[in-house]
């Protein structure tokens, strides 16, 4: 049922595939039938249509007579390539203009500028691997700690498409048992045993459930956990910003209102990415890029996954912490913890105050004092999200793939309530054919070029 | 004379090659006697141990049980190597937290994190170029224009190597010759032939001169002209960077003092890059991040190769701009350029005032009114510096090159003048010795460590 794809895979792409900047390196990658005859146009030394697959060659670039640069070649014919497709890697010097200079020429002599994720799309459609896998590419190159890597190179090397193909395996042969039923109409006969069936969409769908409930943790793993950090002016955001990250990233003075723009950061934690937000102090402000500043803080708070509500021991009582953290515009469901700081200058009556408040943590933000404290209420809060189900089994960190379980758990549970009521066959294989298409567009088995584009571009350029 | 090099070439270094960030490929480079032995311990695939050189491989790193990633390793067997040691490159996902894992097992399994520059370093060592060319290749990859990669390239290549070479060989036999008199010293003959040296010396002499003369050229080509913006708040700095780079890069408001960090950014104009750095407007103030803005601003006028003095002809006068202009902190030799900005709204008389100031340009910045006249006035006062003598000839860019050449410079005049004031062979044989060893030094057949390592440390890591 897979849709005729409108893409030209007749013409051959060209993308800087390293990351942009100085660097030793620089890889220009080109894909397409005219590959290699291309870098054979523009590439001085041996000629690359007479060499074996899987052999490098050293020589020049030239423009007519100009040099632009000494580089070394990778040639993968296909389909021994990573599309598929014959492919041209060409190592050179990693400055900016030569690259520029290098992908100019290629595309003079015909190349197109490759799309983003436009190699994996053509390694997909030639049939490298499926959609899942597709997608975890980018994944991993997204990966930033031990467990998004894990999940990522999991489902890469196709153990979520494994455990899908599975189920859908097991429905396809009673869908069609259906479908059967349904050519015989007339005839009244059932040749799908109906109890079996419920049993069989009873366990099935446990295991969609299942995987559904495995994206909450997913999200966090792969997404990491945005984290405001607001508070009144002075009351130390940066300094703790700096103490998290463990580096000096805010600028920090005693003048109230010193941060205007939001400064952010990413550090690990036990595995699982904290995205700290420093944000302008919350005041009214005359000041106009001030104001700007705490207009972007409200904005965020509303983003954030967790709230760290920084307070001044020494200036706040229990009823104004209270006070202020109820303006807050919180969303439903999202967690503050109150974090008074200064305890190194706080009286035991002005510590005292807070002890007893739940989800409140006492530090010394410029000291360090109370930080591991912190930490571990940072992530007690994750960890009541589900951390502690992170094993080797599935995770689905993927929106879509998440969206697709819902479709399909839905289409299951119309299936068993209309096998209780008694529903028609025709109703029956028809709920059952719209599960199955949920879960074949996990893995690219039902696709369209819409689904794909919306996909790929969420790629980086060159891969 | 080449000093011993205490430098280890026995163990294998390893580091990673393209720039750090995410994109598709991360390419890590080992080198040395155990690159394959090492790679062969992490890597699922074919034994490289086996395989020829310049080959390419598909399989996977593997730390114990744990897949890091699935990889492409490029086979170079020393001496067809870079290096001209075995050289092995692995090209992973661009993903940080993979890079990081990678280099991290092999840093284990014994390899060493390579320094700055050591790749080409080892080149440079096993003889593959000379030094001027080894340093030719980080030129190459910091060069941003076309002129800088032409000088870059022309370098890298050996242009400028054989120049000396040539200049060398003319000088030493002639040096021969006076050690060889200072060996039958006792005997007062005189195998050189001292009108012959003048001619050659004077010859030399304007062949070093010339090369001293194109580094003042060599420098703009390769460093850029750093141009600072400077002048009272709200005369339009913020605007003039934004038009000047042709985007959004500063924010702009009306309110003065908007801009406190200093904000630069580079374009190329005609070959030429400018580095346009736009300031905190010169004012007293009360502000305390701002007045930390203003002494930035200040320091940097003092840094600067090109000052633009911007100001609002609706409200400035002539002797008002004057003044200011005298009153800047600017060494001496640095160009004030006087740009009124505010042409649109400006009057006839307002306009006129300034019609007949040397070096001054009117113009609309925030509609783009007289920036091609700005362009121009920037690029002839470069032209004044010599942009015109750039042709195909060879143009100095280095400061240790120029050192050297001044260096030879000297030893030659003391050369010329010994021989006009009749001194005697054993002084002429020490001066020409000396002015050997500076050219020598260029090329790195004079060398020692303490060089070396201030030569490669200016590389990037990974080359």
């Amino acid at each position: 049922m897979a849709v005729a794809l409108p893409v030209s895979l007749t013409d051959t792409i060209v993308a800087l595939s390293t990351p942009p900047g100085s660097g030793a390196i620089a890889l220009i990658r080109l894909s397409g039938p005219d590959a290699i005859r291309l870098t054979d146009e523009v590439f001085a030394g041996k000629r690359l249509r007479d060499q074996p697959s899987h052999t490098l060659h050293v020589g020049t670039v030239r423009d007519a007579d100009r040099i632009l640069d000494e580089v070394v070649v990778s040639l993968f014919r296909g389909p021994h390539s990573y599309t598929r497709e014959d492919v041209v890697e060409i190592s050179t010097h990693g400055s900016d203009y030569i690259v520029q200079e290098v992908l100019g020429l290629l595309l003079r002599r015909g190349a197109r500028l490759a799309e983003a994720g436009e190699f994996t799309k053509r390694a997909f459609l030639h049939g490298a691997f499926d959609l899942a896998q597709a997608e975890a590419v980018a994944d991993l190159i997204a990966s930033d700690s031990a467990l998004s890597h894990q999940v990522a190179m999991q489902q890469m090397r196709g153990g979520f498409s494994q455990e899908l193909k599975d189920l859908r395996g097991r429905l396809v042969q009673f869908a069609a048992l259906l479908e059967l039923e349904l050519d015989f109409g007339e005839e009244d006969v059932e040749f799908a045993d109906r109890t079996g069936l419920v049993l069989l969409l009873q366990d099935v769908q446990q295991l969609v459930r299942r995987l559904l409930r495995s994206f909450e943790l997913g999200n966090v793993i792969k997404n990491g956990v945005t984290t405001v950090i607001a508070g009144r002016p002075n009351a130390g955001k940066s300094t703790l910003l700096n103490a998290l990250l463990n580096e000096e990233r805010a600028i920090v003075s005693d003048v109230a209102g010193t941060t205007r723009d939001l400064i952010e950061d990413e550090v690990s934690l036990a595995g699982i990415r904290f995205r700290f937000v420093d944000t302008a102090g919350l005041r009214d402000t005359s000041d106009v890029v001030e104001s700007i500043g705490v207009e972007r803080t409200l904005k965020r708070v509303q983003q954030a996954a967790l709230v760290i509500y920084l307070f001044d021991i020494t200036t706040t009582s229990l009823s104004d912490l209270q006070a202020e953290i109820e303006a807050l515009p919180l969303p439903s469901g999202v967690s503050v913890l109150a974090v008074g700081n200064k305890l190194d200058v706080a009286s035991d009556a002005e510590q005292e105050a807070f002890l007893h408040r739940p989800d409140t943590v006492l530090i010394a933000a410029s000291r360090g004092d109370g930080l591991d404290e912190l930490q571990e209420l940072l992530l007690a809060k994750v960890h009541g999200e589900g951390l502690d189900r992170a094993g080797s089994s599935t995770i689905v960190t993927n929106l879509r793939h998440a969206q697709s379980l819902e479709q399909a758990t839905h289409y299951l549970d119309a299936v068993l309530s209309g096998l209780n009521t008694g529903a028609g066959t025709e109703l029956l294989a028809a709920d059952l054919r719209h599960a199955l298409a949920a879960l074949g567009q996990i893995t690219g088995e039902i696709s369209n070029d819409d689904l794909l584009t919306s996909i790929f571009t969420q790629f980086c350029i060159g891969k």
